[in-house]
């Protein structure tokens, strides 16, 4: 198979008139910022990412449940029992009670952000979660590094059909400028980091504490209520501990009549990633 | 009401040869110290505590989800759903997860040891927990202060039915000697702990880190493979702090390839209690 890069259908969208906060050390390649930068869409694109519809074969967080949004008002939980639970006794990673959080929180039609794409499966999970026959719903998920703009193309290539992808948009941005991708007026439901760096990828490149600050600071303004702010930090390695209490202050400074926010972490494992969510009453 | 601690049909044990470790600086009334002390039992005693069958209106832990232990191997881990989300959404308190986690856990039968009995809700949780027919499980309930042993006595019989309390033994004891009370070749599937003061009652009389900790460790000791110790450190109040430290500390300590150890807590609520979980593979 080609690779989608290499396609029309593909477009990534970079930004007019931006400074960018780059947020890792090596920049990607020249081809991923074209002389010309595209302008930034003010209305929901239709076409954004087109790709050929395969199996859908990837499943990043086993649950027993179907995804509950649809039918949010009957059971507004459902979900998160097996993985909340796995993840206390040792079966299921934070990456995945995050999904199975965000099951519960996210509704069919909402506009929400993948702040880092990264090899595209969160990208995928919050696909799931806001599409519908509507065609109402968008993932915003944006990377600077080309691998993991490549790795989310392909994996939505190989999992989900051609109409579902049409509700992704895929950015090739720093993910403090997430505010400019949002038309106005929409509610953001879900702004999801997972920081660190690429799996698979070059560990040198990663997030870095000033910019998940500043990314995090702009989640904040674009969250509506009964949204939330999901972050996977990881502190096994350099600069991710650092980077995850910066995480921990900028929630501990939100206000406690607007925002709740928890944190779920090892206590034997000092190097596990830890899962922060910041919800919006 | 008489007083149940008024009743002859409570027996209030006290330990036999044991060194106390108080750990409240204000001892209780000397009522509760006999002269004579009672032996330890080492089978399980029938008809400890029978109290008036009542009606059953004390449900701390709101969940949609029945008990599950019945059919533990259909469906492990009811309950949780809705109380993890609801902690998370500022719905629920980490008591209520707690309880929610012990569903996933504890099985009819069980033996499980309340190391705080202080109000009795967690001690009526985990009665309706290991209460079957068989009769065989049993909830060991302890607490140095009077004002505790009453508390829990009266709510079991407003709640339960008497043959079900009689599965419920309770201890005017130090925690710390948790481990004489189990009878030799008895695998204790919980070991609970709600740190801090008797709600309700005198804030100057606290569970301490030195005798904390000696009850971990003991705790450690007896919980057998899939069994739980369940920790709510509470950290507003004086030496809260401290001691939370100290069941931290503990928890990174134990081995991550025996334990899973985990804790959930909240991030701009400072004096939040926190939910410490230690899972034993």
């Amino acid at each position: 198979m080609a690779s989608v890069m290499n396609s029309s259908h593909i477009r990534i969208r970079l930004q007019k008139n931006l400074k960018f906060f780059f947020f890792f050390s090596a920049l990607p390649p020249p081809s991923l910022f074209p002389s010309k930068l595209l302008s930034i869409p003010t209305t929901k694109p239709s076409n954004l990412a087109h790709f050929v519809a395969q199996n859908d074969i990837v499943t990043p967080v086993q649950t027993p449940h179907t995804n509950s949004s649809a039918k949010h008002n009957e059971s507004p939980f459902q979900g998160l029992e097996c993985v909340m639970a796995g993840y206390m006794f040792g079966k299921k990673k934070a990456t995945q009670v995050a999904q199975a959080v965000w099951k519960n929180v996210v509704r069919k039609g909402d506009t929400v952000i993948d702040a880092t794409c990264g090899n595209g499966y969160d990208t995928l999970a919050m696909l799931r979660l806001i599409a519908d026959d509507t065609r109402r719903g968008r993932v915003y998920a944006m990377d600077l590094q080309k691998d993991a703009i490549e790795s989310t193309s392909s994996l939505l290539e190989r999992s989900v059909s051609a109409d579902e992808r049409e509700l992704v948009e895929l950015y090739s941005m720093c993910h403090t400028k997430m505010e400019e991708l949002i038309p106005h007026g929409d509610v953001v439901r879900l702004v999801a980091f997972n920081l660190g760096y690429l799996p698979g990828g070059d560990k040198k490149i990663q997030t870095e504490s000033e910019t998940t600050l500043l990314a995090l600071q702009a989640a904040e303004r674009i969250v509506g209520r009964g949204g939330l702010i999901s972050i996977v930090a990881y502190v096994g390695h350099s600069g991710g501990r650092e980077e995850f209490e910066i995480v921990q202050s900028f929630a501990a400074g939100l206000a406690v009549d607007s925002w709740v926010c928890c944190k779920l972490q090892m206590l034997n494992r000092p190097f596990a990633p830890v899962l922060v969510l910041l919800y919006k009453k």
